[in-house]
């Protein structure tokens, strides 16, 4: 936890933005897996931690603008909780800690809704059930119209507010890239043919556990890098094969970090894949040394389009034109997501809120396949942290859907393409702060270029 | 998965138990942590697993008793998804595999519960809140009237058929609890003065998800086994303390394992903690000594209770007749929990249905403090598989709270008790079958003797 100053001064910068109304807060609850009682591992809501941060189920958090009143709800622990749980703080104490004199139990909270006149209590957009459900009980607002009745004045100015972080949030952010840096490691250190993606995806994630704080996303740690959203673990690895990598620390506060690696399953890669790599490292560096205040990201996003299509030009995948290639979205064969994207307390930070508000700033966004994954489009400003994570896939499900279709087959070579069809796929991942004059890669160094992943991969054979 | 021919024999046995009606089966969706789509691991619903087998998000069951009918329902990938998630099977493939020929979409389901006469759809009570919205968005069901409409006589089919465990089922099982051992015994190997209980916890998963699986509720890994519910790990453990781990393995198929240890920090316990040991062990061993068919488990329990009472009556912390004290739940200020519950599918099977039915069959259960919180107490039948897990705990609240009110007071020494209030807690668990003749201890055997745990921890030291 930070300061109690933090959170005032993060709650009083919100409440200038606004003349009237109420703001209001949902924590998050415990979710129970297959009853009530078996639970996930709690996760506060990002919003409610940065501006309460209270890291705890079932609270409540209300700003009244003109008042100038903030307020925390929640139920404390009756003595039989204490003796199950050991003592507890009241919500009084908690509160105390960022900041907030008022406070009150739930049903306070609902009474306290009750009296607000309708249509000046803003919220932000539901994700989870429990929100639902709650808007519904307290606010009368059905399921059906719960999300397009949040406040965008609310999530515009919430979302401005957190991509700006502060120097202890860089603090606990490199903190979080460093640790990130050495569950990749591990993983380059460990892996052997013979074993289970499984194997490899528990000793990063045990890296994490035992620093004390947890992962940030669901870990992908595959021969299929391919499949990009892909959790499936039960494959036994074997030499000639790439094993791609993406996981993240999440700290103690709630901060993410998040990176990409990809290594042979042996020691060394094959050439061929050392000239795919080699195009990914391109367009990864590239995109690094372009980013600083005032650069539109969704041109850094082109730039690497670029770089892929003529590596692939030069390898006979792709021909023609490349800015007409690329304008016609012709490089999302190999390369259909986006550069990267905005990281904080969420690993895509406030993906609740919004790409079209927190990462567009409300610039429409394109619907082309390929750049409507793009989770960011806007100009950069000091103080955002990204991630930087080109790749390049070979998608057999892709392959043979653009080929059937014709799709783009003027800038394809379709016969080469289906040579490599069971490649798989290659992503490295940085996380990068956008400085007033620039920007500085965070957290602790990991291998990148060939020659520093094999050196690592050689430690696995020690 | 179990073969085609488990599930519609499954089915068809819990069909048997009605005469009309529609059985409604919820499965479970994915939960998003932070934002939609960064989601915690995926958890079916036990039921949903135990009919219809696939483990899938987003999907919905129905059994129409009159026309012997089975559906499934729910929504197809689309291309998209196939790009990103690589080729899934479709729900027409899925339901095949456990012999059910009627598909549809979820439109369709909803269509479907349309036409059914009011009143005769039954369904089991909710514990997420997604299954409240589900159950006003296609039953018209209000949350707050969704757990009392729930159908006691589909409670009761599933609780008594889930219960009794097949031959099949018997062998997932005893894989889950060696796994489970395994988990422990890596602990017990691991752990040295100068870790954080995190280490230890991270460890443990680690050799759960390693094997594929996962693990059966969140890990109790800690110096204060006297908090019962306490999933901190942020303590540094010291040579002298104990070290109390809870923790099970959850198979790739859903099923759990769940085993306590509890072992000196240092290589070896101290003279006051084995006297304690000693008693728990001593209840332990007894309580599965007495597991047979016929047997009350509430029997088991108080025998536990008065193997506690009287050893610590000879350790000088109780005094006074047993059988009083114990009718007074005197015994409680230590051991305040159950003597074991339920396990299969959940690790407190079926906890979501309810105990008064499935650990009960509707006896009413005590109100007594410690008492309450035994979760089985009903007559004992072959097939059914529990744990055994008394313990004796020091909980400073706890003890505060009677010396106060002088509860029990004439069979506690309280100025004794005092003297111990830092000392912990001990717990040993193990997981039983109920055979046609007695019981049988379920997987690997674990250290458990004071002379084998030491052992096991003079390896963590080599």
């Amino acid at each position: 936890m930070f300061s109690k100053q933090t959170y005032i001064n993060r709650r009083n910068q919100l409440r200038a933005q606004f003349k009237s109304g109420v703001l209001l807060f949902f924590g998050n609850d415990e979710v129970g897996m297959n009853y009530e009682d078996n639970t996930y591992h709690f996760r506060q809501d990002s919003t409610f931690l940065y501006y309460f941060g209270i890291n705890k189920p079932g609270l409540y958090a209300v700003m009244e603008i003109e008042s100038g009143n903030d307020y925390i709800f929640g139920d404390d622990f009756t003595i039989d909780s204490i003796v199950w749980m050991g003592s507890q703080p009241t919500i009084k104490e908690m509160a105390a800690t960022v900041g907030v004199e008022n406070t009150g139990s739930v049903a306070d909270f609902s009474e306290k809704l009750y009296h607000y006149p309708r249509g000046t209590v803003k919220y932000l957009p539901p994700y989870r059930p429990e929100h639902l459900i709650k808007l519904m009980r307290f606010l009368g607002i059905s399921p059906a119209e719960a999300k397009t009745k949040a406040s965008v004045e609310f999530i515009t100015a919430v979302g401005e507010q957190r991509n700006i972080k502060s120097a202890e949030e860089i603090v606990e952010l490199e903190h979080a890239v460093s640790m990130t840096a050495e569950m990749h490691q591990a993983a380059m250190r460990y892996a052997k043919p013979g074993m289970t993606e499984a194997q490899i995806a528990a000793k990063v994630h045990e890296v994490a556990l035992a620093a004390g704080g947890g992962i940030s996303f669901p870990i992908i740690a595959t021969i299929n890098g391919q499949t990009l959203h892909n959790h499936y673990h039960g494959n036994t690895i074997k030499e000639g094969q790439l094993f791609l990598l993406d996981a993240g620390y999440e700290t103690p506060m709630g901060y993410a970090g998040d990176m990409s690696s990809t290594f042979p399953v042996g020691k060394t890669f094959t050439g061929k894949q050392k000239e795919i790599y080699r195009i990914t490292l391109s367009a990864h560096n590239g995109a690094i040394e372009m980013l600083k205040p005032g650069v539109h990201f969704r041109d850094v996003h082109m730039q690497v389009a670029r770089t892929i299509f003529d590596g692939m030009k030069a390898l006979g995948f792709t021909k023609g034109n490349t800015d007409d290639a690329v304008a016609n979205g012709a490089h999302a064969l190999f390369f259909p997501c986006g550069t990267g994207h905005l990281m904080g307390l969420d690993v895509h930070d406030m993906e609740n809120l919004g790409e079209q508000y927190v990462g567009y700033c409300g610039i429409p966004k394109s619907k082309q396949f390929g750049l409507k994954s793009l989770r960011l489009g806007r100009e950069l400003k000091p103080g955002f942290v990204i991630t930087i994570e080109p790749g390049i896939y070979f998608i057999p499900e892709l392959i043979d859907l653009w080929e059937q279709t014709g799709t783009n087959k003027e800038f394809i070579n379709f016969d080469r393409v289906n040579e490599y069809r069971n490649f798989g796929g290659i992503r490295n991942e940085e996380d990068i702060l956008i400085t007033e004059t620039g920007h500085r890669i965070l957290g602790k160094p990991l291998a990148k270029s060939i020659e520093d992943v094999e050196t690592e991969r050689g430690l696995a054979f020690k």
